[in-house]
């Protein structure tokens, strides 16, 4: 999917609301334990309960991984139903990987190939290894790369805020400034949390036009009236992530239902922040 | 595996040696391409042919995941394989994963847990999101972090090298220095590329203990003498990794063989440097 393509989603759903896959079985519903595919059928539901409302949908690979092969069937599964809806939605494989070129040209065939298992729109990569970690997945037409810039955890505080001796620039806008020269905005897109909404006013001095990827609204307590405030640009620019406070809305059998209710109440305050710049 | 242990694996085979499984099929003797499951195949007569000669298997889990459901089957089937051998070997999954703390976990159950699928002895860690991404993978007994420090790619010069404005430290010795507080020598591990090895010795005055797992020995052109020069310790604390020297060494029929023939020469002169220390 293409900027422009991605864009015009956004404005015609009235929404930029990422629905975060983070499908844990031990926390849905217990009467989906009896499915032949218990993540499937909740995935299933998840999406069909939410795709008005949502643009997006972000499969953490985690954990699909940690359920092993059968895991990664279920991946699969949810995949080729997302591809197979008349309603689209723009794919993230929240897969934070990156490696020496040869390893991550791997990465990019095993989450963007449409020819493979997945066929992912984009991915998430960590920046710690360089360019050449990160230049072998802008290799897909109409594909991206969501690099980790700013991220919504506690440990964002270890590294991310040192400080460069030669130009006083924080390790995060270093990341931004020179994956500038490894992309656009129109195949790169930045991971800031919206636990930092403070930050975008600065981080959107440097990078006006890309799309970010902010999780951390929800469960890990960042504002969405924040996050728009500072870091929302005229072609929206923002993809705002909810995982646990969309999935695990109910435990009951209702839970579709309340998801829905739940991604449509993120899609209304979204769909008045649009108004604001359209 | 505890430290113990694998120090007198590597005393008892006289061999510090890791062989990097990045199993490409594109690579392999196309005699195998007609085997039910040829990136498994391939392993295992690598396997057998180096079992004496090294002490540990890193499969590069992106040249599985590449191949989809299949190559997470294959795999799944090279563990099983390893696990059965009566000749033991440390498994490292290299995987650079690292993400928030509950995703962690998740990446952690995939690939340390015995009860799951793979139930390698340790995986690989990239530290950007810091203490609250790292510490999950360090909850199962005698399994391992290996984090990333100073990788041996190109890309390394672009954010490792960034010195902190407050002390003058560079990223990959905040990441040293920082680390200590989350694991000991004897559940962590870094990586430390073998084409910096000029920079092993001050590594060595921040880290004394710990085991360094070196990649880019061989087709990255690091040294395995110097090295070893400015890297061993009394305990070895090395692990050095061939790839693509080892499994390409033919593109045969005799592949094993002459993948055999290049581990037993690099064993051989790691028993050398192995006579210098006890």
């Amino acid at each position: 999917m293409n900027r422009k393509e991605l864009i015009d989603l956004i404005f015609n759903k009235k929404s930029f609301l990422c629905v975060g896959l983070d499908t844990d079985l031990t926390k849905i519903p217990s009467h989906l334990l009896q499915e032949e595919d218990p993540a499937f059928a909740f995935n299933k539901a998840i999406i069909d309960a939410t795709i008005d409302y949502a643009v997006a949908y972000k499969p953490n690979l985690a954990f699909y991984e940690a359920q092993g092969i059968k895991g990664m069937v279920s991946l699969k599964k949810t995949m080729n139903y997302l591809h197979s809806l008349d309603k689209k939605a723009f794919t993230i494989a929240d897969a934070k990987r990156g490696d020496i070129g040869n390893t991550s040209q791997q990465y990019a065939k095993a989450f963007l190939d449409d020819a493979g298992d997945f066929g992912f729109d984009s991915m998430t990569i960590a920046p710690y290894m360089g360019a050449d970690s990160v230049t072998p997945f802008l290799t897909y037409p109409d594909k991206w790369v969501i690099l980790l810039a700013l991220t919504s955890n506690k440990g964002a505080f270890d590294f991310q805020f040192i400080e460069n001796q030669e130009n006083g620039n924080k390790l995060f806008e270093e990341v931004l400034l020179r994956s500038q020269k490894w992309a656009t905005h129109e195949n790169m897109m930045y991971v800031v949390g919206a636990t930092q909404a403070n930050m975008l006013a600065e981080i959107r001095k440097v990078i006006p036009y890309h799309f970010l990827l902010v999780p951390g609204v929800g469960a890990q307590g960042g504002s969405l009236e924040e996050v728009c405030k500072y870091g929302i640009n005229s072609d929206c620019g923002l993809l705002i992530n909810a995982s646990r406070s969309i999935l695990y809305a109910s435990n009951g059998t209702n839970f579709a239902e309340e998801a829905a209710e739940e991604a449509r109440s993120m899609q209304l305050e979204m769909e008045q922040q649009l108004s604001f710049i359209r």
